[in-house]
């Protein structure tokens, strides 16, 4: 099968406009098939507070209410998605821009109320989608690869019926990267602040080049894998579970060692 | 050749919900293949208002400086794009919301420094795309509507060097009709606020059903045709002549009558 990459960047690149140049520059380079997700970062709110509407917090989770709906689709799929397609157009990417609601391609389900920790009352997270294996469709993505283009999306949604959502772009590019595995074979990257997995937190050049089940199994009983990064990890399992070929983890600077399988942390079946 | 409608709207529609409701379910209804622009409305006056952002005016045309240009950015090809997209996949249309810079499917120039009337210096209109007729990429325009998809465009281009550019969307919506008339039988459809041309300004009934070049010059000859309609007209018969098999003039709201040719004034060769 041809190989798809599915590379997925946080808020910290998009905020730090030198770094976010680097980035593209690689993954303009990038070989073969390839799609891009990206966070939101710090704009959306710096608008919100500059426009005087609060952030909402449930749980130390952001609520999406109206107003901030429509600040994140205003800077994600506006701002944020249309500067970075115009800019690989420039480094002859043939980027194309896009929400989950363009051809349909990732719908969602608004998130159901939860009830309240405390057992008072419920929680609605707002219009925050939630995802899963069947949001994709793959067929109509592969018709955009197939015409040549490289899908660019912001993490909006949409529910079918002419609602916008908030969604996880982490989980977008996961749910992606599998619905796309039928098809290709495919290969995810996570561009977060580390080198990749490190067996001494302190020192980015103890980077573990790859993980599989058993050894993952066996750096989380020894410790050397812990907090943060274990729902982290597992959510890369269970992606490539379902059909991923391998799931890579490291930082956006070193994107370029992708063609070369020099870059992060590399899990595999 | 297959047919291929080219429709604009104004931001008058995009301003008042319920006429936009009523619009997006008559254009999921018009048979064959169709391409959507749109053009702004008040969203991006009022929210460069509520951040304190002025509007600058030169010979009273609105100069897009990089602050308002990151407005429009956001509004159009953001806020008002994706939820018309969002829209009408609830209806069952399969859109595709972009800008030119997606798939460099529309390509415009800066538009030049002008020597200011008054003799003084010269005036730059700052991030303002002009277009030609090698702006559109019809070959990758058709891939799309090969794939299933409707285009639904936004008056944001790029200049190919990562450059986003604010353009006329009447404009976009007569370069994307000329271009793709080498592949299609094109008729491209204006929105505005009358029924058609009209023979007598006060009365809505007195709709020209059809004009051409020849009954164009009688019109003109008569006063009938005068000021504001007279660039519309000329830019109209320009199409016409560079391919688009024929221009429909009307309102918004009369848009169903289109498939049954009842729609506006209809310009022909």
């Amino acid at each position: 099968m041809t190989r798809l990459t599915v590379i997925k960047i946080g808020g910290n690149v998009i905020d730090n406009p030198p770094a976010l140049d680097a980035f593209l520059k690689d993954f303009a380079a990038i070989d073969g098939l390839k799609i891009l997700v990206h966070g939101g970062g710090k704009i959306a709110t710096k608008l919100a507070a500059d426009l005087g509407i609060e952030a909402e917090l449930v749980e130390g989770r952001r609520v999406t209410d109206e107003e901030n709906l429509r600040i994140v689709t205003m800077v994600y799929a506006g701002l944020i998605n249309k500067n970075m397609v115009a800019q690989l157009q420039n480094l002859h990417c043939n980027a194309i821009g896009l929400s989950g609601a363009d051809g349909n391609l990732i719908r969602a389900q608004k998130r159901p109320l939860k009830a309240h920790p405390s057992g008072m009352g419920m929680i609605d997270y707002g219009f925050v989608g939630d995802l899963n294996d069947k949001s994709v469709d793959s067929a109509q993505m592969k018709s955009l690869l197939d015409a040549g283009f490289i899908p660019v999306f912001s993490a909006i949604t949409h529910n079918g019926q002419g609602q916008l959502l908030n969604t996880n772009a982490d989980t977008i590019a996961s749910v992606i990267a599998v619905a796309m595995s039928n098809l290709y074979d495919v290969s995810l990257v996570y561009c977060f602040e580390k080198k990749g997995v490190l067996t001494d937190i302190e020192d980015e050049n103890s980077v573990i080049p790859e993980i599989n089940p058993g050894t993952y199994n066996k750096l989380k009983g020894e410790g050397i894998i812990y907090e943060g990064m274990i729902p982290k990890m597992d959510n890369a399992f269970q992606a490539i579970e379902a059909g991923v070929k391998a799931v890579y983890i490291g930082r956006s600077d070193d994107l370029e060692g992708l063609n070369r399988q020099t870059f992060g942390t590399r899990l595999i079946d």
